[in-house]
């Protein structure tokens, strides 16, 4: 399983994750929900270097010019409700694809113990398919993994790309350990140590879906 | 109750309208939501017009100036997955509101009966607040009440918006009837005469959720 | 000629007034960019209300259904360089417009005395046209004018939209002095009642170009 | 002196190029002002690559983060009035950056041969800092190098970034000849080999300002 992390790299992604850390810059939310946005149309475009294209003939105004376009059918699949600026990016740069949506939430049980139940699935068929599930946060990867077995009701993607924004050391294991490693591919922005007995990233930056959209009650 | 119809005095509301009911358009889906998230903004902020301001002194580089800004919490919530552009315009303009999401299907019985699930809710509290309820297509109204109903568990709106695109007279009448009218708005793209068997607006536009995000299988 | 002050009916047009004056808020130049977007779009929306529509028949996915669309060619003129992304907001709204673009500079001969010098233009044709001529300042109104005397070389307009976000009492006063007052329309966010030495409206929100693309040399 | 050429690693960027030279969508305004921005944004996000980030320590609300932050001065230049919406892709993703704005055109002597005159120029200061000229088409190169001369009366760059679309071969190598080679690095979506007697790049697109904003008159 190959682990794309974009922190290896300096670039405009480690600008707004610094933005999107800030507790003195995080509170502008229209800011927030357009850095998780980039990120997320930065990713595509990443993934997009990873897919099949094929060469076809376009007439411009000119000549027939020889075109590269996109020969994959491409899913954009997100989770409720912190996953949709995320989502949005990707969407934004692959305007033709279909999308999936999932949700999914913890039920604590105790303070360290929680059960994540899916709620709601809306997805196209999903064989053969190239599978992006985008979700800002990673605390511990079961959303993740539960996400994924939900779209699996769906059918046998071809390709999995695994997106997120921070994820914990112990979610890119588990991700390791869960999914399909031949076929799957993390990125993520960065990769942070720690997560705290509240399953929270640490440092991370707090809880994405409330910075993005408000606390829910 | 008041019922503001955007089809009643053409504008650029018509001009969106008109792209997104056409067959040989609305398959361009960045199109297609974009027109759905430009009539949020434009609903959002006739909405502005109706609510209250309140004067605070800004200091500019040169001296202060008197400037009117909002004074009530707004809320902005929508129903999964169709509401999504749609919300997306509205938030695009309200960039400073609190956000509820609901997710909400039909189970047929038989071909002209259905009933409405609430599978999913994530608001924060609305006691004393605006409440802006979209959805791009009100077929039957049900949808939307039931929407209501659970998003009242939440605490009671002083004022509720249910903003639509296109909405059947048949969803109409069926909002007068289950909203309170004495705090109750409604904005809409434009007013179809017919639903068909299977709870379609006609002429409408066919499956706003489908035309923005692809098929569900 | 028809004034329109936004400023007489609060609305979302206020809120985004209130950030672009204030001296905590403009220094973020993504915001002060968006904001004079938004008033563009908003603008373009009200202006919308004003121009003629023809009724077209559409097939939905399910019938034919009457529309109305525009029937009026819109030119979209913007000043150099601080119309820039106001124009934008016009163009997101208008995407179907055509454009132009004219760039003046203020040449002062002492402190209080200044010429205007047309640079650069390009315009289609504009006989029989909407004209709308965005530039989010009018301090004395100069600029404003000289631009549409340089763009009356590409035909007469059948419609003037003079569309800007603060202008001074006096630019007001020069417009209507100035401009045919049978076929224009002034659009403004807020009138401030003085202009200082240096030509800046007081209270004003300072230049409005280097806010949104840094300071000139 | 580096040349990257975008059409080495087929991305999303080709699925872009495809749509922007096709005589069957490119009339699409929206869609090509928004497929220009878009390899702006991604072009930015390449560049961001290649310069020089700071470690500095962010509060997020649970700890201290180390983040990357750039550590440049970045302005980004444009070309009237086809730059405007790749130009708009580079600010939409260097948020913070400075602008400057320049304009030049062809005056033809005769069928083959004409000078460019550089009519406007609006910049910051630029010693040592690093500039991004973005410009759509390169036919011959000669509108590039006029601007970049122009610039350099505002001061001597540390690095120098040319952003195109589409390029010429002549261009390409046009740009090599009169750029310092040790601190420029060339960016294109595609190199086509041939421009025709009118100086447009064959197969090319036709006229980017035209498509963008109109026919001028």
């Amino acid at each position: 399983m190959e682990i794309i992390n974009f922190a290896d790299t300096p670039s405009l992604v480690s600008q707004y994750m610094s933005e999107l850390r800030d507790v003195n810059i995080q509170h502008d939310m229209l800011r927030f929900r357009r850095n998780l946005e980039r990120i997320g149309e930065i990713m595509a475009y990443e993934i997009s270097k990873t897919i099949r294209y094929k060469t076809v003939s376009v007439t411009t105004p000119l000549a027939e010019a020889a075109c590269q376009v996109i020969d994959e059918e491409v899913v954009l699949a997100t989770i409720f409700r912190a996953g949709i600026p995320f989502h949005q990016g990707f969407l934004s740069y692959f305007d033709h694809a279909q999308n999936a949506f999932v949700s999914a939430y913890r039920k604590y049980r105790e303070k360290e113990n929680f059960d994540v139940f899916i709620e709601y699935i809306a997805s196209p068929k999903l064989d053969g398919k190239t599978l992006v599930i985008a979700d800002p946060m990673l605390a511990t990867g079961s959303s993740m993994e539960l996400s994924y077995r939900a779209l699996l009701t769906k059918g046998e993607p071809a390709h999995i790309h695994v997106a997120s924004v921070i994820a914990s050391r112990k979610a890119i294991d588990y991700i390791k350990a869960t999914f399909p490693a031949e076929k799957t591919t993390v990125w993520v922005g960065a990769i942070d140590e720690e997560i705290n007995a509240h399953s929270y990233i640490v440092p991370g930056l707090g809880d994405a879906g409330d910075l993005a959209y408000g606390v829910k009650e």
